[in-house]
């Protein structure tokens, strides 16, 4: 077998063979097949696309070209959930414990934030204390005792994708359905979970900006996930708006608290129940009626507020952060947005809000990056607000006080007015199960 | 300026402006750029093409990307040959003396053959003494004499195209009209010619296996050659049968001498006249039907043949082996294939004819391998010949005795042939001017 004809076939419109593909996998993965080859096959994927039997195939040798999790003493209580990245979405904080309060086994293993989406990972760390390294086995003691780990990628898991998605990076090969099926899933897989929800962002502040698109991976990676054998299911979530009013690390956790407190009841709220519900239906076989019925109950009667303290608690976090948010860092400088418009909040550049996070210490613009985990900013007003000048748009909280003038004009630029009303969109597009 | 952008830019379809088609073959060559970006460029052209004016920068670019030949002192007489690659085809040897003795100026910078191909400059090695590297004074001081300089690729020519080539060669990437075009014509242009007549060759001995992508690229090439302030034309001509009879260095200059000598009216000499017409015509500004008559006439007089043992002495060549073809180099083994059918040559696959010829030592498998100059075959029948049982359809000379069974075997098989008598298919497609 030879690359040069692996190449030339999909370059030809034809689809691959599982065995091409296995050969190609592995051999880029261990280095006997040079970047340019696989450089050339992606963009030939780009062009020509895959077949679901390839996509299948693609993802499976992926999941298994490095260590995989075994998760299989939970039975299909196992269950995870993966956003495709957005601005202020820490729906993870949220459903994590709402899902074992009600008997799922949550396990995730989160990424950092890079570029203008943050990290599960490191919104945690902002809790003083919380580990996001656990061996194997205290990682699955704590699923057993408490229904949620969360920690960081660790391992070798699927050393094939780290690889490939980093050629795909510099060769502008990512924008292809079946090559971010297969990256997203062959993750998913290797750590193990029965059940998997996704949540698809579409819009302004996601990698998907428009509604097409972002159904047809929702669809593909829901097909795939169920030819590997998993419990799929995907919902396609507005990100035209950072979801909920807080951006940044602590900023995140606090509101994510105020959310399992019964506290607020915004957007994020209401996303955070879909996916709760969607994950409980898939772990628990509930229909999505009950599982909604008993997801809001439990945030109510503050068994899933419960569950977060127990769960952080476990993973060494100090718990008087969470009882009292006061406690968590917060940056030193903060800076009020006031508007300059009479009018009506249409819509956000939600990429640059989360930019402007970036810039005032929240996230990463290359992985080498630390963090200050109090910064980031609170959302005054929101998409569809009555705005008159003068009026608060948001606080900016930083510790580099130098950079408030840059990050305060920038904020002002990402904000879409008009003196209409906008019409109001949809939160959640669609529900795919 | 980035290079991702500018593989993304031409994976959307859109056309790359001259600077970053500059700035991508500067750093490309010079390294900046590294192989796996090139490939996914290669590849997102061989999709989406590349417009006239992108075509013409890039030949132009990698033309200028290392040495190049100053023929200004010649001025519009100088004049050049390219041929895309077949089986047979010696016509080098033939067109140069004829149109030197016309008054042209022939200045050919030939390759080595490789694969199923033969190179000009291994045809000449096999008159014992011919020099293929001259100095540069030496090869324009021969130019201005006699008319005629060939010798083989020197000096810096052209580096960009020859990474690029071969990173396109190992990654699917060749067969594409623009790149096909820049590599073949930077190299021409870099040669310096004036004029340039190119014989695309179309068949199962050819890289252009159709007519209509053959009628393209020429059109394309003429085009560009035209862009870059060159004097063009092109011809079409038949590879589906090897060209000539004999195939192998000192076999093809044994038929190429018995043309110029006017012994041998074949469809070598057909094209052959052709091409040395379309040459006249371009560096002297003869009509084609005035150019045609002189070539044919310098042939029937012996001028040209006067001019080519000129020449290959002026070069260093033992001109009594063109006097006496019996001196030039023959394999010592030879063996005659003999018919098993009753029928009508109806083609060949002239590709594996052309195999056979390396398996007997004529060509090179890869760029190291030597070459046995006396190697090669005779066809004694060709495509419409009526052939009987018993009758010989080729002698094969080769010093590897071993190896005859094998080539006698594979000749066979490249023999199409039928009951019926085939149509005459044409030798020349088309001209292009």
């Amino acid at each position: 077998m030879r690359m040069y004809d692996i190449i030339e076939k999909k370059r030809n419109g034809d689809s691959l063979t599982n065995e091409e593909i296995k050969f190609f996998v592995g051999g880029f993965t261990e280095g006997s097949i040079p970047d340019y080859q696989a450089a050339a096959l992606m963009m030939a994927i780009y062009f020509n696309g895959m077949n679901e039997r390839e996509t299948v195939c693609l993802t499976d040798t992926m999941a298994h070209s490095g260590d995989t999790v075994d998760l299989s003493r939970f039975g299909t209580f196992s269950v995870d959930k993966h956003s495709t990245g957005g601005v202020g979405d820490k729906t993870s904080l949220i459903v994590a414990p709402v899902v074992a309060s009600l008997g799922g086994k949550v396990t995730k293993m989160s990424g950092r934030g890079l570029g203008h989406t943050g990290g599960t990972v490191d919104k945690l760390e902002s809790i003083p204390g919380y580990k996001t390294t656990l061996t194997n086995d205290e990682f699955l003691d704590q699923v057993e005792k408490v229904g949620i780990a969360v920690i960081g990628q660790s391992g070798n898991l699927t050393p094939a994708d780290k690889k490939m998605y980093a050629l795909r990076d510099v060769t502008a090969t990512v924008e292809s359905i079946p090559l971010i099926t297969s990256s997203i899933m062959s993750k998913k897989i290797a750590a193990g979970s029965h059940s998997i929800v996704l949540d698809v962002k579409v819009g302004s502040g996601a990698f998907m900006k428009d509604l097409r698109h972002a159904k047809l991976l929702a669809e593909e990676m829901v097909k795939i996930g169920i030819s590997c054998g998993r419990n799929m299911a995907a919902v396609i979530t507005d990100m035209d708006t950072p979801l909920g009013n807080n951006i940044g690390n602590s900023l995140e956790v606090e509101e994510a608290v105020r959310v399992l407190r019964g506290e607020v009841k915004n957007d994020l709220y209401e996303v955070s129940v879909t996916l709760a519900s969607l994950m409980v239906t898939l772990c628990l076989g509930t229909t999505l009626r009950g599982a909604e019925e008993k997801v809001r109950a439990v945030i109510e009667d503050g068994r899933a507020y419960e569950k977060m303290k127990e769960w952080i608690s476990a993973q060494g976090g100090d718990v008087r952060c969470i009882e009292d948010l006061s406690l968590l860092p917060r940056s030193e400088y903060s800076c009020e947005v006031r508007s300059t418009f009479d009018g009506y909040i249409t819509g956000f550049d939600t990429e640059k809000v989360g930019i402007v996070s970036v810039i005032l210490g929240a996230g990463r613009e290359s992985k080498e990056d630390s963090i200050d985990h109090g910064a980031g900013i609170i959302l005054r007003k929101k998409t569809g607000d009555r705005v008159k000048p003068g009026d608060v748009l948001a606080t900016l909280y930083t510790n580099r006080k130098e950079k408030i003038p840059e990050a305060e004009m920038l904020f002002n630029s990402c904000i879409k007015s008009s003196w209409a009303e906008p019409e109001k969109k949809p939160l959640i597009y669609k529900v795919i199960k």
